[in-house]
């Protein structure tokens, strides 16, 4: 809720919340003005509807937050959606060696069509991830983006960045009483971590030019849409999301 | 010791080594020239030779590293002359409110020549040091420059920052075992945490610049020197030092 503190939807008199003040499952809608994005009439609505919020938050965490020069190596822990996002936004920007990290094997073969040309599980290693990252990259990555919400992953992003320029940049939501601990010498040695949240963007004013990177084609949002259901089978999408078998599921309101 | 790993000193044939590769209390040295900065031959060298390394650091950590713009808090943590060229590069940078952290109420006096103008006694408060700093900046402050090395300190560096654009440096050396702890949710409400060594600067090529901001007046090196002895008291130097009743003493080895 924005603002004024007050949800837009009822239901038999009660109040409904909204999702990030926008949320809806309906065909017609009232949100706060400071909730709608002006963007290009041109742009299709079934493919920038996943503009907000999980694409828009990993590709802000790498393009407006970690920053990577071109020709650079960024690390991406968590190859869900916005993790890919956030892999997208390394292949944007030009890094030329991006490193998937996730505890699954089969993440591999999709994050490929992201830029992927690493892929590291650290079930497959007896050390720390970290000390895998940094070994294979002789000294550590340029840029970390961690997008899994776990606190060694957070963590392990953090130690696994270069002495000197390497940056880190929380992404994930930890559960709440996870502690982020390390030892302050790997601050020293010139390093930075920040944290995100919807990548640094501001939606009304900033998601416009998203669209059209989109429209530019440099942002390929096709490869985040997996699935489309009519609305009819909304229960199929959340299914879909629920097993992991899809990045984003569109669903049309017209059938 | 630099490059070849050796030391350019000996007594009866045995190494003595050099403090970051330079340091020497005798007339005449012998140093790689990797550690050597040509600066402009003006400068008097009774004043620019404290600019390595201490007031450096400092001074760095501020104007390289936390960035603080025209008008913004800063809070700076310890008062000794670290901390100080921290805080004068605060007081160069424009801020318009530099808070002072130390457990010494005695340091508030000297402080305020270096543009303190609040100071904090952690000791005074009940409530952790951090939220005394967000309940007095009405929600944090812009940047904050940790220097004492202690890591309840740098904890409290970090979490006195604004969100969305708080920046907190590291600049003390923590004990080896020391952990650095916070909830991540501190870093997803987009603040940032950086560490630095020599302030960033690189000697050779930077050092010749910090000494023309003293020509220049604007870095005003004089409040740093407290005392002066000629080499036959060198000792009285290191009591002044041990006891912390001075911020810089300068030995004249012409007497």
């Amino acid at each position: 809720m924005i603002g004024d503190g007050q949800s837009r939807f009822t239901i038999n008199g009660k109040p409904i919340f909204h999702f990030a003040g926008t949320s809806t499952f309906s065909e017609y809608i009232v949100i706060h003005v400071g909730c709608l994005a002006k963007i290009n009439p041109e742009a299709p609505l079934d493919k920038v509807c996943v503009l907000s919020c999980g694409i828009s938050t990993g590709l802000g965490a790498t393009l407006n937050v970690a920053k990577p020069k071109k020709g650079s190596t960024v690390a991406i822990f968590g190859l869900g959606a916005v993790g890919l996002a956030a892999m997208e936004g390394a292949r944007m920007a030009g890094a030329s060696r991006i490193i998937g990290v996730d505890l699954n094997p089969a993440k591999y073969e999709q994050a490929k069509k992201f830029g992927c040309t690493d892929f590291v599980n650290p079930k497959d290693h007896t050390k720390p991830v970290q000390e895998v990252l940094v070994e294979m990259t002789n000294g550590g990555v340029d840029r970390a983006v961690e997008c899994t919400g776990h606190i060694d992953a957070m963590i392990a992003a953090f130690e696994c960045v270069h002495d000197g320029w390497g940056v880190a940049v929380l992404v994930g939501v930890p559960h709440k009483e996870a502690v982020f601990k390390t030892y302050p010498m790997n601050f020293l040695n010139e390093r930075t971590l920040k944290g995100t949240f919807f990548g640094n963007y501001k939606p009304r004013t900033d998601l416009p030019e998203v669209v059209e990177m989109y429209m530019r084609k440099e942002l390929e949002l096709e490869k985040f849409i997996t699935h489309s259901v009519p609305f009819s089978q909304i229960n199929t999408a959340f299914d879909l999301m629920l097993k992991g078998e899809g990045l984003r599921c569109i669903m049309r309101m017209d059938q």
